[in-house]
């Protein structure tokens, strides 16, 4: 598949408008068995990256997804990641936090997840949350317990952006690759797909209370979410806006940025000298005997 | 006890120079019962405070200590804090990576390590051995496994120096207390002590090989401690530098710093509100019927 997807990459800044990305584009595949064809090419080069990246053992690669309820985070996991090995993947999803993890400030959840060399990390929401929830929610700064003194700090909000930002490009520098997708989900699409989790019994679960009362304050969320882009998509660790209103194009999208970004990487398998060449010819000689 | 401890206050910037720091100083005690009696005031202070803390629960205390093979760390610890209940205590010693914490970033097995609120957590070396051991020996630095791109950075150094103050920044800004002591050693007191360490049957265990090694180098790592001083002493995460050719000296001081440090903290007994304090009678009332 040929795509330009620097087209998704959002420029950091004042500037950016979330209003500028579209939630849909121009379908990317024919049919559904096309769709499918396109997108099983692209986890196998995935796949593939994969093994190279383990064997090289000196790189992450830190995946961050977020977007609204219903933005098909979870299913855009399974499916461009279904075929690589399970064994280099390490898939957390944050949800709100443990007490354990209220005993410690808002990174020390995130920092004690990050893959390690050689492995994939998927983050299926992630720190961003702090900007977004936890802002939006005094309730739920008020659980983390902090000092008066700490969160009076006149640019309380401003720093956990700094933090964020700063947290990003030492891990960039430590050797994360980070990569980071908001799915973005349309108000009218969202209505339709809670609904389908309310019609669907198979997906009433998913459905949560509290999702109508998020819903409810969509334009806040939205602005916060273009904060986020604003402040915290830089060069070590961009921003993608996905267009999200059809699932199938966003996974698409999705595998082809990571296609494009990955293969950039200066990896490949360990070069093995010639006394180890000769030591391997020696070790195959006892065991053929 | 009455001492000024500002005077050991390191006071960050390029100009600090380590041999302005003593290794000795005037006695604190008069004979080794006055010691004892001193110390057991300051750890009893200590108790009470650590019971405030865990009560009050919302800020941690990390205590770092550094300092040359034989300068004292280990008897500090244990001496000024046999006294406090255990359970608000969380001690680590941070010696060669293990694998595990070399197939992540340096900060990760620090960070994992974090007190969490309502406790003291004492780091027996640190993340600070990054710009001493690691930066002294490339070896190190090659098992952190880091790719090129990263490793050849023009100011790798410069801005590890900056990581560790913005950590420690954030983790000011999210409710933990950070005091360092650096135990401040004489080349001649040390070289007694790791005689004695060979000397006597009891400490054997604890004299390596490479002490001599590092000996050796003494220069250069002073050099190495005085750049930490001057580089990462900030009001929100202080250097103590603390002259150590006389141990029981240096814990009177080291308990002495924390007692005048700690009980500045704005912490007290959570409040009972009035309801809470007839809920509380009712329940008296049930427990003696």
């Amino acid at each position: 598949m040929k795509l330009d997807t620097e087209r998704f990459f959002a420029n950091g800044g004042d500037d950016l408008l979330i209003t500028d990305f579209p939630t849909s584009t121009d379908k990317l595949y024919k049919s559904k068995k096309n769709y499918k064809k396109l997108l099983a090419e692209n986890v196998k080069t995935l796949r593939n990256f994969q093994k190279t990246l383990y064997a090289h053992n000196r790189y992450a690669v830190l995946l961050v997804f977020q977007g609204m309820d219903a933005s098909g985070k979870d299913g855009a996991v399974r499916h461009v990641f279904s075929g690589v090995n399970p064994q280099g993947i390490q898939v957390f999803s944050f949800k709100q936090p443990s007490s354990e993890e209220l005993n410690h400030d808002y990174l020390w959840r995130i920092h004690t997840r990050m893959p390690e060399r050689g492995r994939f990390g998927i983050f299926n929401r992630s720190h961003y949350e702090e900007v977004l929830i936890a802002k939006q929610n005094p309730r739920v700064i008020e659980g983390q317990r902090l000092p008066d003194e700490v969160r009076n700090r006149p640019h309380f909000w401003e720093e956990r952006y700094q933090d964020i930002v700063q947290f990003e490009d030492y891990l960039y520098r430590n050797g994360t690759v980070i990569l980071k997708f908001y799915l973005h989900l349309s108000y009218e699409e969202q209505r339709k797909r809670l609904l389908s989790r309310i019609d669907n019994p198979d997906k009433n679960w998913k459905f949560e209370d509290s999702d109508l009362e998020v819903r409810g304050k969509w334009d806040d969320y939205e602005a916060l979410y273009e904060k986020c882009l604003r402040k915290t998509s830089k060069a070590v660790a961009p921003w993608y806006v996905v267009p999200a209103d059809d699932k199938r194009n966003a996974r698409l999208i999705i595998s082809q940025i990571l296609v494009n970004e990955l293969t950039r990487l200066p990896i490949s398998f360990p070069d093995v000298s010639d006394e180890r060449r000769e030591k391997l010819q020696s070790m195959r000689e006892q065991l053929e005997a």
